[in-house]
């Protein structure tokens, strides 16, 4: 359960103008009557994944999730490869799985594409996601196409994912305890640069390490999510859910070369892993740089900042300074 | 895998003359490329539902789908009560869980909305789909919400569900053998009157009784659809999967007031039952009526037609008589 949010640079360099908050208020007043789930819903909508428990004694547990990509606001199609575009449609939902620790299960697509949008260019954006979905061992088993009415309507196209839970547990965004640590693999910020064909279209979702974190740490590993919105933005997530305030160091922060912090906690679209955890946590994980960046700690008064960030100097609110803030 | 079809006469009504085999086509060439799937994949795209393995041993078999729901092709938003389009976007995929004998699991919901659709409508629209979804125990787990940029950019909506598989597998289109007789559900014709808010916007998903049929039968239910495009070109797709010729008895067709077996067949939209089995089968149920409308036989020639229907002075070509033919 998510609004489809992108990141305030993305949102205003191709002019969207959105009513985000309203999307995300208008989910939030729809799944706020679904309290009352099917017990088999055991993780409701409002984390990366659902999970829903298998009929089964002993049955499996499965983690679901659907993600919209639409033209204008997610990606832009009049300058982007349509390889990468379908590259990033399915990517960007795997990353999903890994914030969960899931592993991989299956894949199904539905677009609906402009008129004139042309058969070559249709099979080649439908190669792509196949091609990325089958490479990540979550195959695309079923698939809806349409033809909008008129060559002005945008390309939408939605993406479910499905994976299963290894172990006994998922690894959901409202676990993190006073006196755990913070973690972010890889490095932070300028994913869009240059030109809107960046990281954003490039990167590798974390699944392999998520799961090896997940089986280095056990349920030392509490919670995680990965980064779509920004660390301000992401990192209150996780902090909401948990009731809890994440305290960041900005120079401990990795930064891709030409980023600042600032840039770490705005952009967004790094789809790195942001985790709590307690305990002693490697260094790298596949090869791939961790680093420990701020604490997660008690909130104090209800209507604390969620988080913030001290950059040697003073404290301020992170969540100033992700996309959110200026809808 | 499928295209977002949809009934000739829904089409005509509404002026709709998308390239909906160009869909068909360029869906068949992608997922041709997808023959060497991850053995996990049991059904791969081409059925109502897909069916994947999970990992574990005797582990679940998960049964999966996704399909669109578009203004002015599947409802016409400004003569449809949203409460009946919520409604409608649920049960047609419900009834594709039907086609198959699955029972409900879960389901995922994706929307992007005109700017104006207003907070109301979109509260009652996703209300509807909950209240639907949950009513057949196949609770919504997941959502994403948009809005287009422009007004005038329809709202495209769609659904994934997922199934479990009872027992030790699904009913699929391609098992009808030489010597079955072929069934109904119900009655056919007509699901547009009056007015286009007629039974396709309020029918029952056959999931029970496609339970029940399972369990009655067994392994002698050799194949099963939903009719969803009429009974022309539904039954041509057991036919083709099934490599059969099935014959229809034209006076055995059951029609509701004031149709033909010809409305029967290129109606639409009567989201019944209709299935392939040998022996015995019951008249009724649960309390729906059953009725025997043909037989299948041996393909004579490759080219031979799917579907004919006798009646009662000469054979008609089925296939001429969905809305497939007038595309």
């Amino acid at each position: 359960m998510k609004p489809s949010g992108s990141p305030q640079s993305w949102r205003r360099r191709n002019g969207y103008e959105m009513p985000a908050m309203q999307e995300f208020s208008i989910l939030k007043h729809i799944f706020a009557a679904n309290r009352q789930l099917d017990p088999k819903v055991v993780i409701g909508p409002g984390d990366d994944m659902a999970l829903v428990e298998m009929s089964e004694v002993g049955g499996r547990r499965l983690l679901a999730a659907v993600d919209q990509l639409i033209d204008g606001r997610h990606v832009t199609l009049v300058t982007t490869p349509m390889a990468l575009v379908g590259r990033k449609a399915i990517t960007r939902s795997l990353s999903d799985i890994a914030a969960m620790a899931g592993t991989p299960l299956a894949t199904l697509v539905a677009a609906t594409l402009p008129p004139d949008f042309g058969e070559a260019r249709a099979i080649a954006l439908f190669d792509a996601m196949r091609e990325t979905a089958a490479h990540y061992e979550c195959p695309i088993i079923g698939g809806d196409l349409a033809f909008h009415a008129d060559r002005s309507h945008p390309m939408t196209c939605s993406v479910t994912i499905l994976a299963e839970v290894r172990g006994s547990f998922a690894i959901t965004r409202s676990g993190a305890k006073p006196g755990d640590r913070v973690y972010v693999t890889g490095a932070l910020g300028g994913s869009l640069e240059p030109d809107g064909l960046g990281r954003h279209l490039t990167f590798e979702p974390r699944i392999s390490e998520a799961l090896q974190l997940h089986e280095l740490l056990g349920d030392r590993l509490h919670a995680m999510i990965d980064l779509s919105d920004g660390l301000g933005r992401d990192g209150s997530h996780i902090a909401r859910m948990s009731k809890v305030q994440i305290r960041l160091n900005a120079a401990a922060i990795p930064c891709h070369d030409g980023c600042t912090w600032q840039n770490a906690l705005a952009d967004g679209e790094d789809y790195e892993l942001f985790f709590a955890a307690a305990g002693t946590v490697p260094r790298a994980v596949m090869d791939i740089a961790i680093h420990e960046i701020g604490e997660v700690v008690a909130l104090e008064q209800v209507d604390a900042p969620a988080v913030i960030v001290f950059d040697g100097g003073q404290w301020h609110d992170a969540a100033g300074m992700g996309w959110q803030h200026h809808v």
